[in-house]
């Protein structure tokens, strides 16, 4: 006489784990989600399940600078009054829009769609550093500069030293004129001196400048 | 001469919506989702979005204990092998499968499906309280134990207490023999005494048992 016990069903077990498959939720988080959500009414639901239905044919990724819109070339690229001899180079679709939340950059953007990171198997053929080669070579008007804007960390340091190494080396072919910088290291505002790292103090002196 | 920033586009501004809903989810993380799932190849995308929209029709709560399964009665109600005369009483479904997943437990469940909370008024009628009541009294078989196991929070201890009043009157009416319990309270496996809190430490005093 052995009993049953229960089962989860299979509508709520498909659903932990499609939750489960997304960065930074474990599982317990995702059946919490899951019996959330059984609770929530159908409509509710229905405009959810929409939303991740319609997520990609309601986007499109420019051409031109590979960030996510819903025009082709985005409304950035076909901006006019956007100044066309910058380009910020970000890793992400979400760096452009912290950027842009910003308001202070007019320039134009160039999302890698990720970063040089070796132990994971991404290569630079991996990501649009070719198209952003590409891209500054042929341009008619000419870009005078070019931000480096990948994060700082480890693989976002090697994919900004890979791109500025790249981009010297087509210079000197070319011999066009370009700058090329690397978005600004120190003490993020609010921070206290005594709990930063090494290296972030060390960058926040080698940046200091003239007040 | 204004340059536009660029907006989110509304498909992600959706589904950005969409995750921010969900209990523990905020702006930032809802964003990272959504943008991770760009990544993603629609199949997957469809098979999440299926699963969200499939979660309520594709199970069923059980009518007499409210468990959620794909039967109605539900799996563990239905089964001839478990004990009839015990009933455990949770707070939530997903407790259900807690326990279940232990296996020791062998009797029936009553999912109240929340707790009463005057705070977020919810009071005693909100709950399936009134059913677990009726549930006791109208058994055939005599229920010879209910195990109150609310979570022991402030809110959980209000419903056992609630709960456990209610069943004392009703017993002085119908004279019927029922053992009304809590579940242990006391250390969790692999707690430190030293870190413990002075509620614990008197619950573990209090529920000592000979060794």
């Amino acid at each position: 006489m052995t009993q049953r016990s229960m089962k989860i069903p299979k509508a709520i077990q498909n659903l932990i784990e499609s939750f489960e498959k997304l960065p930074g939720i474990g599982p317990k988080t995702a059946q919490r989600l899951t019996f959330y959500l059984l609770h929530v009414p159908q409509g509710e639901l229905d405009s959810f399940s929409n939303s991740v239905h319609n997520l990609k044919s309601g986007t499109i990724i420019c051409s031109v600078c590979f960030a996510v819109d819903e025009t082709d070339p985005c409304s950035i690229c076909s901006d006019l009054n956007r100044d066309k001899s910058l380009i910020c180079v970000v890793e992400e679709p979400l760096d452009v829009l912290a950027l842009e939340k910003n308001g202070k950059y007019h320039g134009l953007y160039h999302v890698l769609h990720g970063k040089i990171d070796p132990l994971n198997n991404i290569g630079p053929d991996e990501i649009y550093i070719r198209q952003l080669l590409d891209r500054i070579m042929n341009h008619e008007l000419g870009i005078m500069e070019v931000i480096l804007a990948t994060n700082p960390t480890m693989e976002g340091e090697a994919t900004a030293m890979y791109i500025a190494k790249q981009l010297r080396e087509q210079l000197t072919i070319n011999k066009s004129q370009l700058t090329i910088t690397r978005i600004g290291r120190g003490l993020p505002t609010g921070a206290d001196l005594e709990y930063a790292d090494e290296l972030t103090l060390q960058r926040a002196m080698e940046g200091r400048r003239e007040y």
